[in-house]
């Protein structure tokens, strides 16, 4: 197991806004139920050793989008809600690192690796964890901490939210960011804690 | 059809260099025979008009990468290698915009719209396409002027170079990048051209 140190690491919350709820309810499909539960339970480990948490949030130019700044579905969602000081990084693009002083950010606080979470893994979750393993953190995508929805892709294709998820999983693994689930990361706090 | 202004459109060709073709040689099987014989016709194309060419290279510091700077492998595809003062950009990680001066280059030259081919699309093609659309750049991927290769990916699954391709051009496709071919690129500039 690989080990992390507290005091370097990061959680980076990606995007976990009602929006996404509005989708669920308008009856389209997602992978992985409990993602945002899993959110929680990292939020709660990093909140309670003192880490660094810092809250991406989506502001769409997109007039059809749910994630307009003006619309209710730009509020992030209840369990993932930032508390007490923790940092909330407006964006208008996918990478969470454009347009934010995310970078300036985790490097001022000496943070090397970044643990990422949230929605959508295809393209706000992997567009900013191709950016953080291109940028030289040590990034960890944690495979259930994160979901997708169906959609009819490039040329008419049907394309399931578990198979669109897999192949950001295949894409980013050992390239960009190393796999990680929400146990094995929690595993790794412990083994950290213990040292 | 859309459009394009050759005064400030650029072609953007990634990682063609001859380490890919020894994977080949080395009996890995990869998708789109025809990618780099179209990225030539791009390429002719874009050199009659006098239009703007940029080539990048992957200079890997992977110690068992074929793309090793001092490796054969690091060379230029003969098809595609530079002519007079076309510009080259080394990079060591897999977007084009990091570690080099592409994106100072582009705006410099008035150019808003950059036309991606190369190799492999699901890495390296595919992360530069994803930062030139969060850029603000129109960018243009043309889906048979790239390709990739078989893998097994993450957890083990069997995955082939259709399937990757494909699944890159879906999470491309509105969010990031226009995904054109090279017949309607092609079309594209004639349109231009008599206009």
């Amino acid at each position: 197991m690989t080990k992390l140190n507290p005091a370097t690491t990061a959680l980076v919350v990606i995007d976990v806004q009602k929006g996404f709820l509005q989708r669920e309810a308008n009856g389209e499909r997602r992978n992985n139920p409990e993602a945002v539960s899993n959110m929680a339970r990292l939020l709660d480990a990093f909140r309670r050793r003192g880490m660094h948490v810092i809250h991406i949030r989506h502001a769409s130019t997109n007039p059809g989008s749910l994630l307009r700044p003006e619309l209710p579905g730009f509020a992030s969602m209840d369990e993932t809600r930032e508390i007490g000081e923790e940092p909330v990084l407006v964006k208008s693009v996918n990478s969470g690192f454009i347009g934010t002083d995310l970078e300036q950010r985790l490097r001022n606080a000496a943070v090397d690796t970044v643990v990422l979470v949230g929605a959508t893994t295809n393209h706000c979750v992997e567009t900013t964890a191709r950016l953080a393993g291109n940028l030289g953190f040590d990034a960890r995508l944690v495979e259930d901490a994160c979901y997708t929805f169906d959609r009819t892709g490039h040329g008419g294709r049907r394309e399931s939210a578990e198979d669109i998820h897999a192949m950001t999983l295949s894409n980013l693994d050992g390239e960009f960011a190393t796999i990680e689930t929400t146990d094995s990361l929690l595993a790794a706090l412990e083994t950290s804690a213990a040292a």
